[in-house]
């Protein structure tokens, strides 16, 4: 008698997934792993939240289905409440989803490389998790899906950790070929140049998940939205937490969208200095595709990402480095930072190199 | 093709937790339906959130391990942090304890009446979910746990909604007895005589899981702590979200867990009034159990709560009704507040009584 036959043997066999390195309070460091905006949040926001920090809303629970929240987010996107469900971070919203539709033995399948996290997920759901290679493209690629016979389907897009954008034709034609909800989870979808948003309409099976953390400069708040037919929101409210989103993130996520207007310079800046460092990262005969989102994925000059991630995190720069599978352990994940901290990482790349 | 198919049947036929009545903020009602603690956090708690609410703390993920949280917790309870989970609400280490524990078909056990919401978790995993009537009592009811052969025991401890509390022995006897993870619900600790805290010690299957929502007036916050062996809290870990606890709950509670004084006059002001409210509706003709909690059920003089919660909750005191089962709709469960609170709810009673 032990923990080891008490646990389910699903999570007994798993590892548990491994979230980028984060700097405890005070440590200095260039902090380009874990894609958070490197610009602060606007002062309205900050101020929202600040102004939340009451006895009074701390000693309350939250409102429970973050109405003000959902209807400041349908005002936002121009959706009903009814379509709109509050996460505890998008992961949350990724858990909802694998509880609501994945039981034991179901099939989860994603187009890859993509988020590992979605692995993790299905495991812990007793689910089986299966990639078809985003190389296949088109309609093979969807013809791929629907042949696994998938009980959920996610497509990251812009896709992590490459960051190019699928086209919604593909989504769309995605949606309509499978008879499974196909999670299209757009994290990085505030640097993206569209939404899948406006196929909501069309899709009863399409659910739309967004963050806080990369686009909103609120990664420390934890708050993620997703959207999708009100039937289908409904069932994934069940699975919610009926507290999972606190008072203060709560504050700081409506304000956040009724000014989605302040936010625009930092995405901008961002989108500019993707640009640059893409260019100066070929120029230093790195691979980079073109990204939608706040990174950018450089294969090494030389094949191999994990020299290159040490000898930056040495010179006090983080970026991330996947191990696994091949193709990522060549490159490195890079997140697009203030035109400062771009110009150090690649001061730190010119200096490794031996320039 | 519809979301009635693509949902697991578990699912699709629940009905979801349904939590207390929340007004919206600034709606005016006296509110002893969902035990928030009626007194403010101390000040110091309360400055260190609001410290915490800087552009940096909003921007970066927080601490994904929410290490300065569990180390603050392993120095007030006199543990390891290695024994120590945090959770988004204790509601999340519940949840937590289900996947890592409760795979499909697997049984799960709690003497009744308890925290509804075990039941919801329980089919959430594709379980069953069993109780045993607490008044069983003793031998015979560790006797019927352990017949049960469950994956998993919950004893709520003060019980919730009842309010008593159950002796450490029979807490230990059951530890003993049963070949499964036991889950002792403290949320209600922080008001009760003793803890289960000691028993990690001697007993291998015991997980005590505690809420920052009652004895610490952070509900809003949403905070929770498991404390178990190591080897169990590092299952537990593996299906917690990376990010699950946000900066600023991070802040509010290593900054509790330090101030632990801080919160002792609060804390005895809920048990004096709990004994004055005992005594006052035992006066009226309510049939109320000894509390070790922060809240007293009361059985209503005729048999029947749902007149009186409706009475109240016309008079603008919400207190909570539990439809079923029956041993429950007899009466009504009151959150202790503050004397003033206390006192407006007994002058209803009265007008309602007629008197």
């Amino acid at each position: 008698m032990g923990v080891g036959e008490w646990v389910r043997p699903e999570i007994g066999a798993m590892a548990g997934y491994q979230p980028g390195e984060q700097p405890l309070p005070g440590q200095r460091v260039i902090k380009l792993n874990t894609n958070e905006n490197p610009h602060p949040v606007p002062s309205e926001v900050l101020e929202a939240v600040r102004e939340a920090v009451t006895a009074e809303t701390l000693r309350r629970y939250p409102v429970p289905d973050a109405r003000p929240a959902r209807e400041a987010a349908a005002r936002a996107y121009g959706l009903d409440p009814e379509q709109v469900v509050v996460g505890n971070g998008s992961d949350d919203l990724l858990t909802m989803v694998l509880r609501t539709f994945v039981g034991s033995g179901a099939d989860v399948v994603a187009p890859a490389p993509t988020y590992s996290l979605y692995d993790t997920l299905t495991a812990i759901q007793g689910g089986t998790y299966r990639e078809v290679p985003w190389g296949v493209g088109g309609s093979l690629l969807i013809r791929a899906i629907v042949n696994a016979d998938p009980a959920l389907v996610f497509v990251t897009r812009p896709n992590a950790p490459l960051g190019f954008a699928c086209g919604l034709d593909q989504v769309a034609g995605l949606c309509r070929a499978v008879d499974a909800p196909v999670v299209l989870d757009e994290a990085y979808g505030d640097f993206a140049a569209d939404s899948a948003l406006p196929l909501l309409d069309d899709h009863p099976n399409l659910i739309v998940t967004r963050s806080f953390s990369k686009g909103f400069s609120l990664a420390g708040l934890r708050l993620g939205l997703g959207f999708a037919r009100p039937e289908v929101a409904e069932q994934l409210d069940k699975v919610r937490d009926s507290y999972n989103v606190d008072a203060l993130a709560q504050a700081g996520a409506a304000a956040a969208l009724d000014h989605l207007d302040a936010f625009r310079p930092n995405t901008e800046a961002i989108q500019r200095e993707r640009g640059r460092l893409t260019a100066a990262l070929r120029e230093r005969g790195f691979g980079v595709a073109e990204s939608q989102a706040n990174f950018v994925f450089a294969r090494a000059p030389d094949g191999d990402g994990r020299p290159w991630y040490e000898a930056l995190k040495a010179r006090g720069i983080l970026v991330r480095h996947f191990p696994e599978p091949e193709e990522l352990a060549e490159g490195l994940r890079i997140s697009v930072g203030t035109a400062e901290d771009n110009e150090a990482l690649l001061w730190a790349l010119d200096e490794i190199a031996g320039k």
